[in-house]
């Protein structure tokens, strides 16, 4: 279930790239501090009739966007990406899920550090699982909470 | 400029997986064991306007699949991915290239392993450029030449 309160930013942030919307991934649920989405096998088949490797990765990057909208003021602040390693373990032929989540804690000592440093790393580990619950593939990244300069204008909160 | 006798399985290679395909990822140039591809800017922004994080990662990652057409024989041999870090460097706000190649010696190394063992690992490191030859991201990765089984029929030699 996506709580109401993240509804609208979350459908921005899920349509304003298009090489994410084109793959059909969509939002399953977010609350505070929590997101799970979903890569579709319909669409994102590759030359074996599995998931294709580029899917499975949009499916881990995105944790970073949607962890940052889950846990953080997406007016005060916005996401990039400094870098992601995939390990892929067994081919994926269903659909398959990511969750992402941070401790209050975690998400506290991170907005602190941004807040004294004008950004903070986020590193995150996730499991890819198909629709048996199999990890398909480890993600496994740095992301970056920034804060939005005065006058910087994001399509995402526009 | 693509050789001639590249040209086919190519083209195949490129179309035959829904996700790469509708990137706008093309292929540039390819020879015995060197390839080029570049991926377009257009319909690959993100939501600041420049490259999205997962259409540089299928340009890192298509690697794999064109120097295994470069290199080895598309009906002996499969290739798969194994893992994949990609380190974003700059944003990139161009079209953005890849090449990739390996010297007669290493594909020799690999032939003769895969031969032996039936497969063997395709280390590699590569340099994803902008339009101004700026390295916008750094790719590195395992991937792998598999001996086709038997009766095995792959859409890209089908």
């Amino acid at each position: 279930m996506i709580e109401p309160k993240f509804k609208d930013v979350a459908e921005v942030l899920m349509g304003c790239v298009e090489g994410i919307k084109r793959t059909g991934i969509r939002l399953v649920a977010m609350r505070d501090l929590y997101a799970k989405a979903l890569m579709p096998l319909a669409g994102n088949t590759n030359h074996f009739g599995v998931m294709y490797a580029g899917s499975l990765f949009t499916l881990g990057e995105i944790s970073g966007g949607l962890i940052h909208v889950a846990a953080f003021d997406v007016y005060k602040w916005y996401p990039i990406v400094k870098e992601v390693k995939i390990k892929y373990l067994k081919p994926a032929a269903t659909d398959v899920t990511m969750e992402v989540s941070l401790t209050p804690e975690e998400a506290a000592a991170i907005e602190k550090k941004a807040e004294e440093a004008g950004k903070a790393d986020i590193l995150m580990k996730l499991d890819l699982k198909d629709a048996q619950g199999v990890v398909v593939a480890e993600v496994s990244g740095v992301w970056q909470v920034r804060r939005i300069p005065e006058g910087m204008v994001l399509p995402s909160v526009a």
